[in-house]
């Protein structure tokens, strides 16, 4: 399991509570002791309990119930329960149910997703792209991890992935060819990833040695048709699929064969839907 | 016009590309000349184009048309050129395209959904409530504000909302009655809020003098009786509808008369589609 | 009660010992045994315990003793103890003992005047500006609060101040009455203020409907003849009193009849005096 | 000349703008061109000029007029102006102010201090302790520097300075005599301040041999007795006088003769009162 | 050509230079105009030149010489040259020196190694390890870069890499040969790196299909026959050396016909030798 | 004792597992549980162990062993010893070995050539200057005084050491000696250091009443006869010797009678050989 560092959980606490409570210190409440609870609306694949319970923690809270990231749950299960102080409570709520959702939905929508594909293709693997929400790498890379998925590419600095954007400065796609045996030499760890717009091209990279494929927003029938073509070219290649794939169209994206389909649609969405009960535990 | 700081556009930077860009690097291109150019797929209210130029600028390129955040464009308008090295523009390309595809995606919702509500109730206001992805306050906020939305509350140090999770520390929404006059007292430059969840609780709210009330999770029909029974016993009282708002419904809501609609709806969905052009500029 | 973060705790310690305590490492002391105490020399509204004790805690001591911010102490009160090594307790002393005295200085201070002000005029609210040191505003804040004050504004985010420096952009105050109407269906959950320099402006303003008045730099009996005058025009507009207003004045200004007075004096002066004990609990 | 780092500047005006300047929203004249203008009200050292010169720049102004810091001006002299748009102007605004006032006042106290002491013994260095407001050391610094003073000790990792409370741990002051030719063989690079709370301990610290003495919280009489005695014993010896030394005492402390003085004082007390004048520079 | 973040050269320049430069300001000499130049003393990749430039200019310098980052010069030769204060030159002066020297130190190291393994089997890739010293990764990445190195892995999080560490948890690395196509399936887009210790594990690592077998710490002998071993075994199986490989023994290894080698040595070792000239432009 | 701060430890951390343990995770034995210790491999000064309690104890785990910095271990000492999930095991595995190993190798050279120049000279103090690897002075500062050293200049905020190119900017060395007294009396607290590139020069700066001279790259022989000269003109005047000094000929420059060496040798050389053994604990 792996965590967001305490700085960045400090960072959100105080993006929701800078200076301090308004409304519970008015209210003179906050000595007095409650419990907060978070369960389930929906059937969800829960993800970020392992941060709420560090906010809760340092919220003064103390965590009754646990349950990690990753489990599935049923709706109306409550899987995260603490008791403390009303300012405590009040101070970690939204903050926490933010994350909880948000992360969850991703988990969840990711599981449908991987759940949908595999069922026409169980050997399919779902990846993700660098295009989620500016600024939330850590915690949207842990939700689709938690749903079954897997980074496509943190970002530049770890993968190869050519995109007719870079192919420009070498004079297009076919000057590829030439140089590719010296550029696969030169990152003999690294697998190179090329990006199709085309039939042709698709064809033209299967015969030059490419070892991985990704058809980028093909049709359907055309993805069936490269797949096949591909396959007979050479049954080693891998092959991508990415462009506009989501729930909706996973299963038939998945059952054209091909190994992997990349998407960054599960990275947004309507947040999950997670209820949160707090309670005064003391009189008044 | 108001910015992420720079320290905050360096983290999105070194999110996307911390170390290196081994695919640029790989291909020997990072030298070569280019230019990148920003456009609209579909109508968009973009967001974002001054932190994206601020990027560009870090990345060594120079920008040659710029669109001010807040504009809204039709399909197929180029807001954003700039020119650099291959190098600087791929460094640039995905974290601008991501930040601007998010931020414009909230601030077009935002517009669409305020257009809608205030066809049927011009004096309407939309504001927004802190539900959204943590981490990304800055972003959210500059988007919901461009395409016409406040913000409800930044966050938990600078507005008063009663939620019942507050009041039952008090012993319910009853004893607030009698508290209310020495509450207002002591904040006398904030408005205070109280969420209502029955009929009865906020014509109870009504009458014993709270200033702006926010109906939380009703039916239409319900909200309109409310609006009705409270207008009676004081017009100059406020009424904020919360729960559940979005683009569908937004129009039915705003139709019951309320002055306000909290909502969170505008933070997530889809992205908007910014088409993105990288060309050489010099030879081979 | 709330804190400041981890990591600006951090900071505050690694400002005063950014690498070593030379003078503790020359001496060779670093693993003895010894005690640490603070104590009042004055009457003091202490403010920041909960930050010295996380302070003293990361420096590898155990607090034996705690008081909570906000406790009014009389002078020789031992408020914090803790027992730890010589190194963990030099290196924890000065940053703690200089956060105490200037977050209690303040803290107390706040209280001075909010007792002064409250004898004459029980209803009235100390707010304070944002003119704290400039970085100090997480604990300038909870220190105010402490005392017994509230935030007038946290910055220019959250509410919605008219100074003769915005209206000077519209040609004036005179111009602002024909756009109220607007501007507060604009933003109905804010409270509107604004500034008033002269008797005229003050009054203008209260005929225009205006909620709350800001008096700036008035003298105390201008202040009593506008709060009259106001109050005969519509005594539910708010009046608050701005402008070099101190512990020596508040009194006089309260008497005057205002809802609030607005403040940044507090904020500077005398830090309290805090008197430490360290003492060796070894042998030597 | 030095200066607080970019990241510092950026994160002092998101203390105070963190999101958008709700009022100059509301009034609809960001866009609006305008001028700012610093002045000083009286007698002042400025102090803090590079750094709003950076602010406003940062703010898309335009800086028209500068003086640097250090700079000691007569009242009603305007020493740095910027044209920009309202927006940029009011973002700017009053983290400038603030800033400059608080800078300009620690180093007009500094200044003044500095006057006084060298008026009736000129060869006397006033230096600051580490007990300025947490968090500001950065820009405290920078302002006693400007005033005419030096840091006494920037923290624990660069100074060596006995207080009882570190001699506590080896059995007291007697035990340092026997030990101090070690310590100044370890560190022959600093010099070793030992503090003296008694003429008697004075008196035998400079019979040992220490460089420094420092007299903590004397009278002033007892001071001119004791400086007179190390003299006699070793002309060679420094002495610095430390506790409660402020304006009103410099002169007659620094008469005693002693080479320093050590103090917080300046650190604190009313910020210097700066003008800021904000006009627009076009029609309405 | 990538750069440290603008917050991470700030970092370093408070790092040298936290509050002001004591030497300058006592001497008084900081307005005075002066020259900074930046020469190698011996056959040196340079490495550096962009983050410096940044930080001669943040101090107020004009940089009047560039040499990019990559460029290979013989001693004696001047690549960077600057004018500003003497205020701005001596603070930029040693940490610009500073990271000049350790960053070419890594690159010409890197370079020396690279080419004597190219010089006995010219397709050879050398990749540097994580094992950088810690809180350096930005420019030691980018030092081996400019040496003609490569990353083998940046973290944990973007390559696969099974150390017994790994394999004692699933009971060994022979219960890694039946997992395999199965771990291979699940990340299509990752090589899977096993590392083999002896001769034996290394034979059934390349029969059971592993695509990159890296020997750990074997002889030069030893390594040599498993080369031969499994090319017949399997001739698409890439082979990495690892383990104590450093300019000395480099060749030898290069010469064993292994595809890559992974090694950590160029990260620490002397600083490159850069002299560094500061005179005065004006007069006295 | 002192430690890193828990932000720069975060930091550490997240360098190296910035997202997500890929290989575990892929594994799927995360959860299992297992030992980890550290061991020596050759005589070792060992420096980091606070730190990687931290890391380990943030990773979930409980540490079992502990030893604290400075403690000179034979070869084959286990001193740290831990329990956790191989999930926390692998995240806090490199960093801390890696953060062991940069730190240990510092201190352990850093002993190694104390104790060569006191066993000729054995008053005399080893200092480092602040040329360490850019950003790593917390744990380079901790590592030297863990080995017997002490920092000669933690950098340009709080000593004063004359270079040749400070003094070109007052005319040269020459013209010291008019100001020296000046210069002296002006910062009673510090020592001045004047670097001396001649015999000349050093004699000169002798007889001018400087307290500490600082010998730039001089031949042995050379540092003989200045020293003598200087202790003639007057046995006061504390000696330091610099430029070049390491391990090999530290005891000649040592028996040079100089009073100090200044070197940056220690901070750079092979990390410390530290064995890792990582254990499962339960079954498969």
């Amino acid at each position: 399991m792996f965590y967001l560092s305490d700085s960045m959980i400090d960072n959100l606490v105080k993006e929701d509570v800078p200076y301090l409570d308004l409304t519970t210190l008015l209210l003179g409440i906050g000595d007095r002791p409650g419990k907060i609870a978070f369960a389930t609306r929906e059937p969800t694949l829960i993800c970020g309990t392992e941060e709420v319970q560090k906010i809760l923690e340092k919220s003064g809270a103390e965590v009754l119930q646990f349950t990690p990231s990753g489990s599935f749950l049923p709706p109306g299960t409550t899987f995260l329960e603490a008791q403390g102080t009303a300012a405590g409570i009040h101070t970690a709520w939204k903050v926490s149910q933010n994350l909880l959702e948000y992360a969850s939905g991703i988990a969840t929508r990711t599981k449908l997703l991987v759940d949908r594909a595999r069922q026409v293709h169980p050997p399919i693997q779902i990846l993700t792209t660098r295009k989620h929400f500016p600024g939330t790498k850590e915690l949207s890379i842990k939700a689709i991890v938690m749903g079954g998925a897997w980074p496509h590419r943190l970002g530049l600095s770890e993968t190869i992935l050519f995109f007719r954007q870079h192919l420009a400065f070498i004079g297009g796609i076919d000057q590829l060819g030439q140089r590719l045996a010296q550029l696969k030499a030169r990152a003999p760890e690294k697998r190179i990833v090329v990006e199709a717009e085309t039939y042709e091209e698709a064809v033209s990279l299967a015969k030059s040695g490419v070892e991985i494929i990704q058809l980028d927003k093909f049709k359907i029938e055309e993805t069936s048709l490269i797949v096949k073509a591909i396959r007979k070219i050479n049954p080693e290649i891998k092959i991508a699929a990415a462009g506009g794939v989501n729930v909706d169209n996973v299963a038939a994206v998945a059952a054209t064969g091909v190994d992997m389909i990349v998407l960054s649609s599960v990275y947004f969405g309507k947040p999950a839907d997670i209820r949160v009960d707090i309670l005064p535990t003391g009189g008044f």
